[in-house]
């Protein structure tokens, strides 16, 4: 059997779980309640927070579109969109509307997360470790909504364990991305 | 910051993992595409899948329904089950249910795994580890469901390390369940 040593990932991992805490806890503060939907972090970014006791109070759960066709077929991504070539699914146009979407198909969230991004092996050319990001509150009318493009370091490795790191490094981003907006959305 | 030791962790890690790739293999090998129902193990069981090489070619992703209103507004459960307290959220009645809904709003998916549990803290008395999985496979007329109730052990720790070490043997036990099932019915 082909072990995976978490030791390389320690550090991260125990990060994100600290950022997800806090998220949760400013979730709690604002009774506000999140959805989320995953693409490159493939239900990591969820299941940090669902390790939390007590999640289920203001997390509704996450959309884990990991093809091209659950994006259009569970959150209607536009299939011209995904096959434009300018675009692709790792695009803001693509998580901002991942996230949107997400928000409209959960009433009871108030804010919602989407990610997606490109984490290898086989990223296409200079874009290994690019992940776009994109928070949407919910207002009264309208919605409010920030994206962002983050980068992911990344280090030569064998392609397994390069996947994992990256996985859990795209994750920890996204996780501290998240807990800033809501920070700043509702700093005195 | 309080720091999650990877170290209590590092066996089912690496089992789990192996799970997902021999998973994997056998989806590519009968030219299959699975999709996902999640509440305890809360993306973690997409986030095994997604973290082998290629995975998308097979894994169509997971519809992580954290809460009973996602589990009725993404998968159509209805209410008078989760609300039933002989049912409620974690039977295999309602996992069943999130398979086979799962299955139907994802065209190009071959079978579904859906699962639901208790994990803790704060579980019902007797029930903390009971984990049900239900795996569906499509057919040309009808669809073929097992559904199984599994035990997860447990032990005394502190809260947060027991939900963690809970929701990694959760999802260990799943991926076991599931591909014990997939190679059943494509033995020789």
């Amino acid at each position: 059997m082909q072990t995976i040593s978490h030791a390389a990932i320690e550090k991260t991992y125990a990060q994100a779980y600290h950022e997800a805490r806090m998220i949760l806890a400013l979730l709690s503060q604002n009774n506000m309640c999140l959805v989320a939907a995953e693409s490159c972090t493939g239900g990591l970014l969820a299941s940090f927070l669902t390790s939390i006791p007590g999640a289920s109070q203001h997390f509704c759960g996450s959309l884990v579109v990991y093809r091209d066709d659950s994006k259009s077929q569970w959150l209607g991504v536009e299939k011209k969109l995904l096959d434009d070539p300018m675009i692709t699914s790792v695009s803001s146009q693509v998580t901002e509307t991942l996230a949107l979407e997400a928000l409209g198909r959960t009433p009871e969230a108030s804010l919602a997360f989407a990610v997606t991004g490109h984490l290898g092996p086989n990223a296409p050319a200079n874009q290994l470790g690019i992940v776009h990001t994109t928070v949407v509150f919910k207002q009264s009318n309208e919605c409010d909504s920030l994206t962002e493009q983050l980068l992911v370091p990344c280090e030569p490795s064998n392609p397994f364990q390069t996947r994992v790191m990256m996985q859990h490094r795209a994750t920890l981003h996204a996780l501290e991305f998240l807990r800033q907006k809501i920070e700043t959305r509702f700093a005195v």
